[in-house]
């Protein structure tokens, strides 16, 4: 659709004219997210300011039914903010500020432009740690972790975004605005919107202000690594740290692909001839991470691992997590495509769903590799696509479709932390059923009866 | 209402006749759940036995606009579960068996009426920890727990019910069965229907298998005790605790009402001439527990506690705790009627909720102790008061408007953990605002069309 001259005026006397875009050449770089394959432009980028400006143009929105899709850095990788059907992109990157953090309360509030590592920093220079730690920190922001429920490394012993919105500043498409919780961690005061909106993706409501928690900044950190001969034993040294009562900080994987791909990259050192290598790591007390260091070490070592090497010191540690944070950059070399995606199984069957994507990538003539945290199940399998060779996109997504079913088989689910957006919709179905996508769908026309907001994802 | 004679026979013949009451004389003791002053006896109460059960039973309500208010051990506070329209009590009970505990997926399965206390114990027998912990473990159930969100002693460190819910089976008013999340900690396929079903009360479907998250059994605990002149000084010592990095598994205090109280009560020989008690305790590691105690002893000392003792045996630590798990039969001694309430407040506002809660008593001629959780700001200010006075009554409810009034004042909420019901419905508007009352009823018809499900109480 393209907008009339109407509507720009009024977008324009709503935000002020100089943040409005419509010319093709302006909208154009808003037609992608992170995720490869989705394009579509919007007919105009608005950069509100202000809640009201929001509640302003979703208002206009609604009366002229024109599409919204609200975004921040845009570095999701499941096209949740590609605008499908065009209308307004309204990017929330100027509402960037850090509003305020209680050493007291243990909590930041932040406008949603906010980036996650600036957040994160100003919580750090508090002395308190701000926990989700998706690895798009640097670009990604607070609103778009809150909207997409992000995870990333710490999962297994502090979860994810959602176990840290206290409350919300929403605008709900009809452009009423609405706060959900506060700044308490108890309160059961009506239905749990807080979390309903944590990983609604744009498609419920336009978060304007987020309240996190925070919790004190472990004294100190400290990481491992150990080389198996394959996945199924690093995996089964994974249970055994877990039945043993140490619940880390880090456990996190990486296949033969991926090893030989950083290796290639980075020459970091890493062996050769290892089928898995495992990260290990733990912050908190110097003595409960040292012990909690020795254990998992030698819970390795007694599941046959090849070799294990825990850090003597701070720089050590960081060299030992740069295999595990170059991997997809690793990965991304090999060739000009990388498709990164995200499915979860539950821990005990980590090695068996390694295996299937092999098997997968095999039958497809594809190189996948992954990665992932081996803590709560959560596997990247990359496929790395030459993009001279025109079935390659073809093979690669009917070799993703089988790999989603193979993790619905083994009680897992298509998406773990990157989100359902426009690229997993085809297959939410499987997961949920008929019942629960109707249930979905009226949901959604609980929020937003016009169907304006972020049209053609979750509930659409 | 009445039922009329053929629904009655359909009811039998869903759950055999032995399994549906509707005499007077069996019904009436299910017109109350824990809550002082609600009562409305139900038409019938049915006790399924299966979720094929528990669906039919909701398509014939749904079909004749017959109430439904769905329970376990009817143990809230918040008269969430008397059935005020009368209709069908669905009592889940016989729903008792814990179905799966996974040592490897840190994970047990059980249907709804099983008691908390079951669940733990049944964890522990495997070496787990099922975290929540609610005063009522003994008898209420883990649907009820997850129904209400319940909170308890441990949310500073270990969080609420929310945080521990990794699946849930649910029955929809209108019959379908449908499963959300799942066994996973990551898994972001779709709205949070999970967590929004967490707290809903039984007004948005019925709740037939839970999927609850365990942790490793923390392999020891230890408590102290600190007296103080007076709740502000607790709670600058709280603050200090935080401060330290320390976050503790128990922050428990007591009011002066309650020390004097619970001493006669107990004799457990607390002190007289304190105006606070403060718990403070924690488990995991033998040397890290005692460094806590350690800290958080001196952190008391510090801010000027008149004495602190911290434990030297478990024996010691279980007679500490003593003072907290008597505080509320203690209170209920002093007079026949007992009204126990429970609001949120930032931590840092503890002890000015606790000041004008006092204020409050004393200008409607009540006597009224507080006690709760100092870690999370969630106190319960319990009135007691004489049943032979008949004004009492009206004046509790009246001190009760104020004390909500000034918890919102202060940032805080109306209900921390035991829930809305209709013990607090009057008071949610104030809380959430007309546009978020609205959009609740929205939510609520996206689930139940024919509104028959627990009615009168949130999103009616």
């Amino acid at each position: 659709m393209a907008l009339d001259a109407g509507v720009l005026t009024e977008l324009e006397s709503i935000v002020g004219r100089e943040h409005v875009r419509h010319e093709q050449g302006e909208v154009a770089p808003y037609a992608r997210d992170a995720t490869p394959l989705f394009s579509s432009p919007p007919d105009a980028v608005v950069f509100p300011a202000r809640t009201e400006e929001v509640a302003a143009v979703l208002r206009l929105a609604t009366a002229r039914r024109i599409p919204v899709v609200p975004r921040g850095a845009g570095s999701n990788l499941c096209a949740a903010t590609v605008p499908l059907q065009g209308g307004i992109l309204l990017v929330l990157t100027r509402m960037d500020r850090v509003l305020e953090i209680s050493t007291e309360e243990l909590l930041v509030r932040a406008e949603p432009g906010a980036t996650t590592a600036t957040v994160a920093e100003a919580a750090a220079a508090q002395g308190l740690l701000f926990a989700p730690d998706p690895g798009s920190r640097t670009v990604s922001t607070v609103g778009g972790n809150v909207a997409t429920c992000a995870g990333g490394l710490r999962g297994l012993k502090y979860g994810v975004t959602r176990n840290y919105v206290l409350g919300l500043e929403v605008v709900l498409p009809t452009g009423e605005v609405i706060r959900t919780g506060g700044r308490l961690w108890k309160d059961v005061a009506g239905y749990d919107l807080t979390r309903l909106l944590t990983g609604s993706e744009g498609t419920l409501g336009v978060i304007t202000e987020v309240t996190l928690a925070l919790l004190p900044m472990p004294a100190t950190a400290s990481t491992g690594v150990a080389y198996f001969s394959s996945l199924a034993e690093a995996g089964r040294a994974v249970t055994q740290v877990l039945a043993h009562g140490v619940v880390p900080a880090t456990l996190e994987f990486l296949d033969r692909t991926c090893i030989g791909a950083v290796e290639d990259y980075a020459r970091l050192g890493l062996r050769g001839d290892a089928g898995a290598l495992l990260l290990f790591g733990d912050d908190g007390e110097p003595d409960a991470v040292e012990r909690n260091l020795t254990r998992m070490g030698e819970l390795c070592a007694d599941e046959g691992a090849l070799e294990v090497t825990v850090a003597k010191e701070i720089a050590q540690s960081e060299a030992l997590l740069a295999a595990r944070r170059c991997a997809l950059p690793a990965l991304s070399r090999l060739d000009t495509l990388t498709v990164l995606e995200d499915v979860t199984v539950p821990r005990p069957r980590l090695a068996e769903m390694v295996d299937r994507i092999e098997a997968v990538a095999a039958r497809h003539d594809l190189l996948i590799g992954t990665f992932g945290h081996a803590g709560d199940g959560n596997l990247h399998p990359t496929a790395v696509v030459d993009v001279r060779d025109p079935a390659a996109a073809d093979r690669t997504h009917a070799a993703f479709a089988e790999i989603f079913a193979a993790a619905l088989e083994l009680d897992g689910t298509i998406t773990g932390e990157h989100g359902v957006g426009a690229a997993k919709l085809p297959y939410l179905r499987d997961r949920l059923g008929d019942d629960q996508m109707a249930l979905l769908r009226r949901i959604k026309t609980a929020f937003d009866p016009a169907g304006i907001l972020n049209p053609g994802k979750t509930g659409s």
